[in-house]
C-alpha cells in the first residue's frame, strides 16, 4: 500500500501558522492584570477582530471579564460576529450598553442578523433597541426569513443595471452613486420586472469598451438563489459553480438582494463541523467554550442509544451464554469479531453519508456503489478472516475454532458493508440526517450479526 | 435535551437542489444509445462543467466511454478539471488526443497544474506537450514548487500598482490595458522593490473620487501568503480574515502572484473531506469512482491496525478467562462497557482533533479543556453507570454485579476523556496528524481499561 507513509506525514506549518502568538497572548493578559489601558490598547491594536475573538475564547473568564472592562469603548463589533455561540453571550452581558449600543451600530446589517439569531430575547432586544431605525427595520426583515436560509445569509445592497445598459453607462452610474455597498463584486442586470437575467464582473467592466452592452459581457456561469433557499443547498451551488456573488430573488423573482462567497465559505465550515461531530454523536452546536453541563447534555444523547444497542447486542450474547460457557475461549474471541465488523461498517457508513451529502450518490450509480461495498467487504473479510483463523488456530490449538472466527469475520464484514450502505440511504430517504443517526444502527447490526454469527457457528460446530 | 428533536430534523430541499435530474440523465444516455450526436450536444448544453463531471462519474464505465466518443470535439477543458482523479485518468486515455490538446488549451494555467499534478508521468507529458509554449513554461514553473503549497493554488497573473497611485491613475490604467487577469477583485499597491503594501477593491475604486490616493482607501485587512505556505493554512487565513484574494510573494517578499477565495474554498472543502475519511479509518484520497481493489487497499491498514489492538484487548480478556469460566454473565456485560468507552472516547477525541485543526485549543486554554472532558466523562460515567448497575442487578439478580459495572463504567468513561483528549495532543506535538492516527489508539485504550477494569473488579469482588 503506497499510500501509507504520505498517510502519516503532517502537514508542514500547520502548527505556527496563524496561530495566536504566545507571547503576544501573555503581554496582553500582563496588561490586563496591571490595569494599563494604553497597553492594552497597543497591543490588540494589530490584532484582527477575528483573532481577538479567539483570545477571548481561549482565556478564562475572569481574565476575559477585566480584558473587556478594561478595553472598554475599543471594543469593536467584528469582535462580537466572529465570536463563538456561548463566549458571545457572555460577552454582552459583560460589556457596558453604550459600548455594546456603539459596537453594534458599527456592523452590517446581515452581520447584526448573524449575531441575533443566537441569543436569547432580552439580549436580542437591547441590540435591537441600539440600531437606527432603518437598520433595525433590514434587520427585522431579514429575521422574518426562516433560520438557516438564504434570506438570513443575504445582504440586501446590491448594485443593479438595466438590461439595455453598455459598458459606458454602468461606469457613469457607479462613478456617480452616492453610496454603493461595502462588499460587490458584479454588476446584476435585471429586466423591467426586476428579474436578474445576468452578471458583469468589475474586472470585466473595467476592461471593456464604452459602447460595448453589458449583456455582451455577461458570465457564463449564472445562478440564481430563491431566498428560501437552505443555506446548505447555496454553499453547495457556490462551491460547485465556483460563484463569487450571486443574486437572491423572492418567491415573484424579483432581485432582493446578494450572496457573497465569504458568507457561504463560513456556511460550507460549519456545515463540515457539523457533519464531524454528529458523525461522532456530539452534538452539533458544541464548542470548546461550552460548560461541563451543555457539554455533558451534548453527549449524553448519544451515549444513551449506544446503550440501548450495547445491551441488545448482550442479549444477543446472553442466548449464547451456555455455549461460553462451555468453551471460554468464544468470550475471548467474540469481541474481535464485532470490532471488525463496527470498524468497516463505519468505513463504509462514512463514505456512502458523505456521498450523499456531496450529491455523488444518486439512483444512477447506487446498485453500482452498493455491489462495490459488498465486493470490498468481502474481499477484506476473506483477508481478515483467515488471518484471524490463523491466530485463533494456533492461540487455542483448535483449528475448528479458527474455521468458527474466519468465516463469522468474513459474513460480519459483508454484512457490515450492507448495513454501513443501506441505513444511510434508509435514512435519507425516509427524511432523517444520515449523518446524525446511522452510527447507533450500524453498529447494532454489526455487533448483533457479529456475536450471532460467531456464537452460533461455534455452537453448531465445535460443541 | 431540548436540542433532541431539532436534531433530528433533515433540512429541508437538501436531496432536490442541485442534484442531476433523473430524466435529463436518462435523456442524455438515451440519446448516447442512439448514437444521436445533435440531441447529446443540445442535452449537454445548459450543464455546467461541474455537473457534468458528475455525470460522468455516476454513469458506468460503457456509458461513459461512448458518451465521450460521441460528444467527441465538444468536449471542454473545465470538465477534466472538475472531474475526480480515478475518473480522469480514464477519460483522458479514452479522450482523441486531438480533443485533449483542444480542451487543455483552453484551461486557466493554474487549472493545468491541478489537472497535472495527480496524473501518471506519461499522460502528463502528453498535455504538457500540448500547451502553447508560454503556457507551458508558465505550469511548469508552477509545477517546482511543492505540493500542496500556495504556489500551486496561486494565478500569476495579478493586477498591481505603484503605492503613490491615485484612483484616477489606477482607472485610466485599467482602461488602457491591453489584457487584463479573467478573474481578479483587488489591486495590489506594491512599493518600488515590488514587496506588496496594501490593496484596494474594484468596487471601492470605482465609488471613489479621481484624485483620492489609492493609498488612502485600502482594504483594512491585507494578507500576504508566502508562496510555499500550505494550501491548507492559506484556506485558513481566507475563513479566518475573510479575504476575498490575496497577494503571493516569493522569499524575497516580492508579488509574483494572487490566491483567490475559489480556489481556498475548494481547498478548505477537501481538507473537510479527507478529514472525515481519516477519522473513519477511510484513505483520504478516496471516491465513489474508486475500483474494487483501490477500496480494499484504502480500508485495510486501519482494519489491520485495528485488529491488531483487537487482539490486545482480548489478551486481557483471556487473561480473565478463568473468571469468565466461574460467571458468565461476565462475558454477556463487557462488551457494553468497552462500547460505552470507545464511543465516549471517539466524542472526546473528536472535539479535541477538530479543535486543534482549528487552532482553538492552545497552550492557554488546554489544561481548562482536560479538565472539562475528565468532568464530563466523570459525570457521563456516573449517569451511565448507575443506570447500567440497575440493569445488571436485575438482569442477572446480583446486586454486586451492577455495583461492579457500574463502577468499571465510570471509570472507564474518565479514562476515555484522558485518552481522547490525550492522544491527539501527544500525536500532534510530535508531528503526525491526529485525525488519522487517534482513533486506533484511543479505542485500544478505552477496550483495554474497560475489560480490566470490569473483568479485574468482577474477580476481585464476586468470586
Amino acid at each position: 500500500m503506497e499510500t501509507d507513509s504520505k498517510q502519516f506525514e503532517h502537514e508542514p506549518h500547520r502548527d505556527d501558522a496563524y496561530e495566536l502568538d504566545r507571547k503576544a497572548v501573555a503581554a496582553i493578559l500582563d496588561a490586563v492584570e496591571r490595569g494599563d489601558r494604553e497597553a492594552l490598547v497597543a497591543l490588540m491594536e494589530p490584532l484582527h477582530a477575528a483573532d481577538i475573538a479567539d483570545l477571548l475564547e481561549q482565556i478564562d473568564a475572569d481574565d476575559r471579564d477585566a480584558l473587556i472592562q478594561l478595553y472598554g469603548p475599543e471594543f469593536d463589533g467584528d469582535i462580537l460576529s466572529e465570536l463563538d455561540e456561548g463566549v458571545r453571550e457572555d460577552v454582552i452581558e459583560i460589556l457596558n450598553p453604550q459600548v455594546l449600543a456603539e459596537a453594534v451600530r458599527e456592523l452590517e446589517s446581515d452581520d447584526v442578523v448573524d449575531l441575533l439569531e443566537d441569543l436569547e430575547e432580552p439580549q436580542q432586544e437591547a441590540i435591537l433597541g441600539a440600531l437606527e431605525d432603518a437598520d433595525r427595520v433590514a434587520v427585522e426583515q431579514a429575521l422574518a426569513y426562516p433560520e438557516g436560509s438564504a434570506g438570513r445569509l443575504m445582504q440586501r445592497e446590491v448594485v443593479m443595471a438595466p438590461e439595455h445598459w453598455t459598458v459606458g453607462d454602468a461606469i457613469d452610474y457607479l462613478r456617480n452613486a452616492e453610496e454603493l455597498p461595502e462588499q460587490f463584486y458584479h454588476v446584476f442586470l435585471v429586466d423591467p420586472r426586476l428579474h436578474p437575467v445576468g452578471s458583469v464582473t468589475l474586472g470585466r467592466l473595467m476592461s471593456s469598451r464604452r459602447d460595448v452592452p453589458l449583456k455582451d459581457i455577461t458570465e457564463e456561469v449564472f445562478q440564481v438563489i430563491p431566498v428560501d433557499q437552505d443555506e446548505e443547498d447555496v454553499a453547495y451551488a457556490f462551491n460547485q459553480y465556483h460563484l463569487i456573488s450571486a443574486p437572491v430573488v423572492d418567491g415573484e423573482g424579483r432581485l432582493i438582494g446578494q450572496i457573497t462567497i465569504d458568507d457561504a465559505m463560513t456556511v460550507l465550515d460549519e456545515e463540515h463541523e457539523e457533519d464531524i461531530l454528529r458523525m461522532a454523536g456530539v452534538a452539533e452546536d458544541s464548542s470548546l467554550s461550552d460548560t461541563i453541563f451543555e457539554a455533558v447534555q451534548g453527549r449524553a444523547t448519544w451515549l444513551f442509544v449506544n446503550l440501548l444497542t450495547a445491551i441488545l447486542a448482550s442479549l444477543v450474547i446472553d442466548y449464547f451464554s451456555a455455549t461460553i460457557d462451555q468453551m471460554v475461549a468464544l468470550a475471548v474471541l467474540m469481541p474481535i469479531v464485532a470490532s471488525m465488523g463496527g470498524n468497516a461498517g463505519t468505513q463504509t457508513m462514512t463514505v456512502t453519508v458523505r456521498a450523499i451529502a456531496t450529491r455523488d450518490l444518486t439512483s444512477q450509480n447506487a446498485l453500482r456503489v452498493l455491489w462495490r461495498e459488498i465486493s470490498v467487504g468481502a474481499l477484506n473479510g476473506l483477508l481478515f478472516g483467515v488471518t484471524m483463523a490463523l491466530v485463533a488456530a494456533f492461540w487455542f490449538g483448535v483449528p475448528m475454532l479458527g474455521a468458527v472466527i474466519g468465516v463469522a469475520m468474513l459474513l460480519t464484514l459483508v454484512a457490515a458493508a450492507l448495513g454501513g450502505f443501506g441505513i444511510p440511504m434508509l435514512l435519507d430517504r425516509i427524511g432523517i440526517d444520515p449523518a446524525l443517526a446511522s452510527g447507533p444502527f450500524v453498529t447494532t447490526v454489526t455487533d448483533v450479526v457479529g456475536f450471532f454469527l460467531f456464537l452460533g457457528l461455534a455452537g453448531w460446530i465445535l460443541l
